[in-house]
């Protein structure tokens, strides 16, 4: 421990308490590396304040030492968010004890949620007050309202309510000198100049410490339908996406996967059956909550299969059937784990440019690196493909990860780019991407992203080495 | 003109031809001052780029010789956002030559709009491709799409589809050095670090000069139903609002005026008659797209009716008596203007606030100021009051707006905050409102807001004077 983290710990003593403190190697071991084992980090002491005025006497305190700190929810970032930097230079600042639902309010659709509260249980809240929140994603067990809030987090609602950016009605934060904004108000409209909370979603706590959310509620709807329909290509769906969403505001999900990644699935998952008979090059996944039910994704899919856009399509009698489907979709991540190292991308494009970019940056990967197999799945109404390029059969893992991955992925990057595309849809920037993006933006963005973090952390402070650096790294920094 | 100013033009007099640059006087004059003829600025030239590259030329000449640029649109701003200073420093930066729609998708309900186009062209543009932009206001013949954009407008369907801020789905920027951000790509996830976009909305032209956005557009609806009532109080119609709310999610305008503002619009225009015979305190402007038509709101107003939440109502039979409630609504501000001196207020307070805020405000302003009288209107869907103090009979129009209006607004001001609301709820900042977001706002926010300018408009030559100064102002800066 450095003499400044030192005198940081104890001037917090009194404020933060022995459960405030955690300087066990043991207890702090798990929050050291991130959940898919990619990064790995080192930090002396773990800060766990348990409430604003606390988090606050953290951050001010740190600046006052010059101590960084690594803000962390549930630790499971897909970009070594929330990993602290391997120098130990750094402190981890836990959220997860600040777990209080302030207030919900179903008549305005309305909850006010502290930032270590578990997605999951908010989901469970609203339930009871017969609302939802309407962002769900494979982590919702770990996931932490405040990491959700800082990288503006996606999932498979996103088409009909948005991400983070839209659920977000006001935040509270800790700016880097310790003082606090509290926009907490629920105002749908605000125009007192710049919007710090929009500029506070999806910063990855590098401008500031979320502390707590005012975030919008939907009313639990009344009915739901979930339909699988085999597809000739990404076309012929977003043709079909069109119609639906001509058809109806209440269209929740429209995910798209190719045959070769539900094989994937269903050698992967015990028990599992594909949902239709006919074998097609892709597949669909549909959902929606509109009043019409089932008899509106009939005809749907029965103009559509009249139409030659569809080749065939089952909608799902039941409650466990529809489970089972969203199942499949759901453990694509597990499955293609185990055909093997994999670069993983998580990238989008304008929704109308995603169906050729699925069938020609595959084809462009496998011609480049011979031997690879290349895919993509997502979430086609967003324009979000998690595009995956598997290596070839029989290549050393380690040496995979440490030199391909890396050409892969400027391969792919450079596609993305050429399509007008985001090198990081919902996942982020972290650590991971954080020289791509550097690689790949224009200056003038580059720029301007540098400005605001110097602006807003001029001591460099928060979640360091994270999203965007002060200036361009020199080799080995 | 200061030797700078000179030599600026003379810098770009062949990148802008002409055309693009005017400094006949008369010419100059109507954009010297605001629509409301508040504010007077002087200016010596006005320059009118025709394209982003010039924009872009304009702003790096602006840049290296000192000289700050005051943008403008449809200069219809309501705090003199648009109005150059009085000393002549600035120049105007007009975007009105910047008129193209540069693509318009029905497909994808997005369109490319330039800076200078104006807002009812793009409705016009948008209705021939069976869409429409769902944002409208009473200067949609003048309001420009970067003025809408810069200030985060709102209007009359902020209900459903949001303010600016939910309508932009990307934009092209010129930064403080002259550099372009080329956001444009519609990209429904992009987890690049800060949203640069949401930034640059409601930031007022003090950050960087929008060209261009990418707007999204929503299907021409096949049907809309108007419907007018008569309520008791704010409490009732929130009531109301709530049940039509949980009803629809089609709900477009939920306007609410006192029967005192509606007899002013009476007197005001010739030939309006009221909607309902019924006399009562408060009165309601209702509007949806739900497919369910009529028949939805008869259900919704016959309820109510009989449950005693609203006195009497009435639904339009024909779009002219839709058109006649409208005009209405749109003539508050003429008609009350009629009324002699006001002092205005653009606020906005948490929804389920508003209620009790519209009455309790203006009890407080008639105790405190004897013989005013305080009345609000305004989109209780939004939490948006338009709060109005109009002066005693008999006061003099120049000591009260010199005077009185100054004190006025600073204990409506200090209501709004204590309601937990916002003091420029959509018509912005400017220079009118600037000293009072000052004085109002907590020492975190401030810092954040300058610290942004600071980062972004280093040179400071960017909308001077406008939103926020650099530090706190002196007596007589």
């Amino acid at each position: 421990m450095t003499p400044a983290q030192t005198a940081l710990l104890d001037s917090l003593a009194a404020t933060l308490g022995p459960k405030g403190i955690v300087t066990d190697a043991e207890r702090i071991a798990p929050w050291l590396v991130d959940w898919r084992r990619r990064f790995h980090g080192a930090a002396p002491a773990l800060l766990a304040p348990a409430s604003t005025a606390e988090v606050s006497a953290v951050v001010a305190a740190a600046a006052a030492h010059g101590v960084p700190l690594v803000p962390q929810g549930g630790n499971s970032s897909m970009v070594g968010g929330a990993t602290p930097p391997a120098d130990g230079s750094a402190l981890i600042l836990s959220l997860r004890r600040m777990t209080a639902i302030r207030r919900l309010d179903a008549a305005a659709n309305l909850a006010v949620a502290e930032a270590g509260v578990i997605l999951s249980d908010l989901h469970e809240a609203a339930l009871a007050a017969g609302r939802r929140f309407p962002l769900t994603l494979g982590a919702k067990g770990h996931a932490t309202v405040g990491g959700l809030v800082s990288t503006n987090a996606g999932g498979t609602q996103v088409l009909r309510f948005g991400s983070m950016r839209g659920l977000v009605a006001g935040l509270e934060v800790v700016l880097a000198d310790g003082s606090v904004h509290d926009g907490l108000a629920p105002l749908k409209k605000d125009n007192r100049g710049y919007d710090l909370t929009q500029l506070l979603i999806g910063a990855e706590g590098t401008l500031g410490i979320v502390t707590a959310a005012t975030l919008r509620l939907a009313p639990e709807p009344a009915t739901r339908t979930t339909a699988w329909a085999a597809v000739r290509d990404p076309a012929a769906a977003l043709a079909l996406l069109r119609r639906c969403q001509a058809g109806s505001d209440a269209l929740e999900s429209f995910e798209i996967l190719p045959q070769e990644t539900l094989a994937a699935v269903l050698a992967y998952v015990p028990g599992a059956r594909a949902p239709v008979a006919t074998t097609a090059a892709w597949h669909l996944l549909i959902e929606h909550s509109d009043p019409a039910g089932a008899a509106l994704t009939e005809r749907w899919l029965g103009e559509a299969l009249a139409d030659g856009l569809i080749a065939d399509a089952t909608i799902a009698t039941s409650a466990a059937q529809a489970a089972d489907f969203w199942r499949l979709r759901e453990s694509i991540s597990d499955a293609e784990r185990a055909l093997g190292p994999a670069s993983q991308h998580d990238l989008s494009v304008p929704v109308d440019t995603m169906p050729r970019f699925m069938i020609e940056a595959a084809a462009a990967c496998e011609a480049r690196f011979p031997g690879c197999r290349a895919s993509g799945f997502g979430h086609l109404g967003d324009g979000n493909v998690h595009f995956h390029v598997r290596a070839a059969p029989g290549t050393d893992p380690a040496r995979w990860y440490a030199e391909e991955v890396p050409v892969v992925t400027r391969f792919v990057d450079d596609l993305v780019i050429a399509a007008g595309g985001s090198i990081a849809a919902e996942h982020g920037i972290g650590q991971m991407k954080r020289d791509e993006l550097e690689r790949t933006s224009s200056p003038a963005r580059l720029a301007a992203l540098r400005a605001v973090k110097a602006a807003m952390d001029p001591l460099g402070i928060l979640n360091p080495g994270k999203l965007v650096t002060l200036a361009p790294r020199r080799a080995g920094q």
